[in-house]
């Protein structure tokens, strides 16, 4: 405690963020993490909570109990408005923050190719456990106003879901909506059959998850098939309508929406002056992830366009945005130490994506398997990397329960009215077009 | 089905709703469920919902799962707005249903002394999941705040929490909410000091949990003002405002106030033309729990008021309510085969109320017990009433690990931006309310 403590600001408590403060571990440092959100979220599982099959509390852990034995670091919940680079500082919400060091972790935000405001009242996105549960709400709640009405005319729109979009989220939403459908809902319905919903997968590409060979789409395409999804390819989205998706010529009626085909970076990067962006709004980084001109700012995780030794390009994904993370709290405890910085190296571990029950693809090393043992790899990966012993049971109780009985554990309808979110989406987005403008809040 | 089959219409799916309906299995009866919400809630833990200790799926199971394999049940999610008793028919609020027996068991909201309009909003009444997740968000938001500011005067009132209504809910939400602030969070917070939060226990009668012996009461107050609740005595509440409750001459500033000190029936009673309510609105009965002028229509669970053969005033407790549902079932299966009508008689099983960890009181026949085996019978009538194998695994598991590791699984901040409703209780309020300056997140 001899040499001044110096301050490293950590804005973004996913994947990256919380890897970095974890890392930040020494006695000459201070830290503090600041997220809008008081939990470190789970991501990859959040297509389960949107489909009922996990409660939302089982994929987040509060993030100051994380890190509540790292007593260099100090969690604040609040918004990020803006970072002032000449003057080291961070505007949030609550007052300022200033900085020696800064980790910029806000990742990305669902994007609408420049649509936002016409598309995505209609089309939400999936990055939140809050629009988890909304379209939990908005799905089951389809199907109790399908049993209600007595219009019959209606039920072939009500039972009909969109999912935009064929990368990993896009496949596992899809093939979990319609195993809903097609075996969880089968026998609960008098007036229905819940069998007979369309599940709709749209994907402007030639072929699905395009990360994995293609072999691997063509048997995620006939997988998804033979489940009884509509799989949809070549079809840009065109038009989004409060009950219509238009692909061309192309025409889908449906209840639900689920916008997956795209994100950007958090729309602070805006505030980060001269920096350089690229299309989808990510910071481009030096080859140690700090910013060229302020080698004091690091940015990590979806949020920085990141092209690493081996010129490969970092995807956007959880285990990438944990490295990048780690590595940009390396270099801040090398520098300290008088040590010269590292260039990032992107060690990819494989790429995983479930279809449904006993189907997935995995790609590790040179190495392509599907099926059942990339199922279980799934799995088995998922429950490892989550945080917490409690959730991690909690899942493997879930899962093995739902495995074993064709159940799904959380098909409860909650949220603020549910009858009033079925033509427009949100609660919020209801507050919102009664009252003026709304102030898009940050994802830090 | 040579006989023409009769139509049970049953408003309500909560205990009495739901045990009526399990026991009209009769190939001559077709029955039709009506509920506001898609699940049936095992109210007894919801405040275990609020206080962070469970998710809101944990108890709940949709009603039409519950039924499925009773095919002569159809549940609808519907609202009830009226009841006509000369045409036999109810309105929901997408159509109407025609009846041969009635069974209304639409329960209790809560009652505010008829100062709802103006208390509300301010201290909302713990009834409902979104309820449960609403106070949840106040209370770990309140502490989130008072992290963030730099106000350390605001420390005071953001810390502080009333509980209004020394009932066994009151008591459970007070005392799960202090060792929430002064066991949970304790090592979580940097700045602030989460056991120097204040728990308030108002109570307008002298003495806390009437249902129990003065002795038992006493227990109680002992119990949690070791545990660090300020319990306040004939304390009746004079006035309620956006952060503080008065009651006579104390007055204490709050930033949350839960209000759990009356119920009162359904609104919906009041559409009963000609039929008599109690000052709770509660509908006054037959023996049989029929209507006195309408016996093809029954009044069962917390929305009536029962007085049985033995004299026995019938309490708004859930085996009460699932005794009085399984009644009236009953009079109908016998009526249509037949048979002579019966009075009610109430089977007291005895009551039971948690304190804290290992804290509880029980009261059995004439036994009564405090402490842990108080304690460990709760758990265990609770687990044994769930409904569903899984929950009850997952509500034990949740149990363990809290008693093993004082750690609680749902401490996540959800639900339409936190920082508005801190004032104003319910998004839906708030976002009514604020049309104006309404901060609506695209939260999606």
């Amino acid at each position: 405690m001899n040499e001044p403590q110096k301050h490293v600001v950590i804005l973004g408590g996913g994947f990256a963020g919380l890897n970095a403060a974890r890392k930040l571990r020494a006695p000459n440092l201070r830290v503090t993490l600041v997220d809008r959100q008081n939990h470190h979220l789970f991501q990859p599982l959040l297509y389960q909570v949107a489909t009922a099959g996990l409660a939302a509390p089982d994929i987040a852990q509060p993030l100051r109990h994380i890190l509540a034995r790292q007593r260099n670091v100090t969690t604040l919940m609040d918004e990020v408005q803006a970072i002032d680079l000449d003057k080291r500082q961070v505007t949030l919400g609550h007052g300022t923050l200033s900085y020696d060091y800064l980790i910029v972790a806000l990742g990305a935000r669902t994007g609408y190719f420049g649509r936002r405001d016409e598309w995505e009242r209609y089309a939400p996105g999936l990055k939140t456990l809050d629009e988890a549960t909304q379209l939990r709400r908005r799905m089951l709640h389809a199907f109790e106003q399908a049993e209600t009405t007595r219009n019959t005319a209606e039920w072939s729109r009500l039972l009909s879901f969109v999912v935009i979009g064929g990368g990993p989220t896009g496949v596992e939403t899809a093939g979990a909506l319609v195993e809903l459908a097609r075996r969880v809902l089968t026998h609960d319905f008098r007036r229905i059959d819940p069998s007979k919903a369309h599940v709709h997968l749209v994907e402007a590409a030639p072929r699905l998850l395009l990360p994995f060979s293609p072999e691997q789409s063509e048997y995620t395409r006939r997988k998804l098939e033979a489940m009884g999804v509509k799989v949809h390819l070549g079809a840009p989205v065109t038009e989004v309508g409060p009950n219509h998706v238009q692909a061309g010529d192309l025409r889908i009626e449906a209840s639900v929406i689920l916008w997956a085909a795209g994100v950007e970076a958090s729309p602070v990067t805006q505030t980060l002056a001269g920096v350089p962006l690229d299309r989808a709004g990510r910071v481009q980084v030096a080859p140690d992830l700090s910013l060229p001109e302020h080698p004091e700012v690091f940015a990590v995780g979806d949020l920085a366009a990141i092209v690493d030794t081996k010129n490969v390009r970092v995807p956007g994904v959880a285990p990438a945005a944990a490295q990048t993370g780690k590595h940009a709290a390396k270099q801040i405890l090398a520098e300290i130490k008088g040590k010269a910085r590292q260039p990032f190296t992107y060690l990819d571990k494989g790429s995983i994506a479930t279809i449904g029950r006993s189907a997935a693809v995995a790609a590790v090393a040179k190495m392509r398997f599907n099926g059942w043992p990339a199922w279980a790899m799934w799995m088995s990966v998922h429950l490892f990397f989550l945080i917490g012993m409690r959730n991690r049971l909690i899942i493997f109780l879930h899962w093995a329960w739902a495995y074993l009985t064709w159940q799904r554990g959380a098909r409860i309808i909650t949220g603020i009215n549910p009858s009033s979110d079925a033509p427009a989406p949100t609660p919020a987005a209801s507050a919102a077009a009664a009252s003026p403008p709304a102030p898009a809040p940050q994802k830090a």
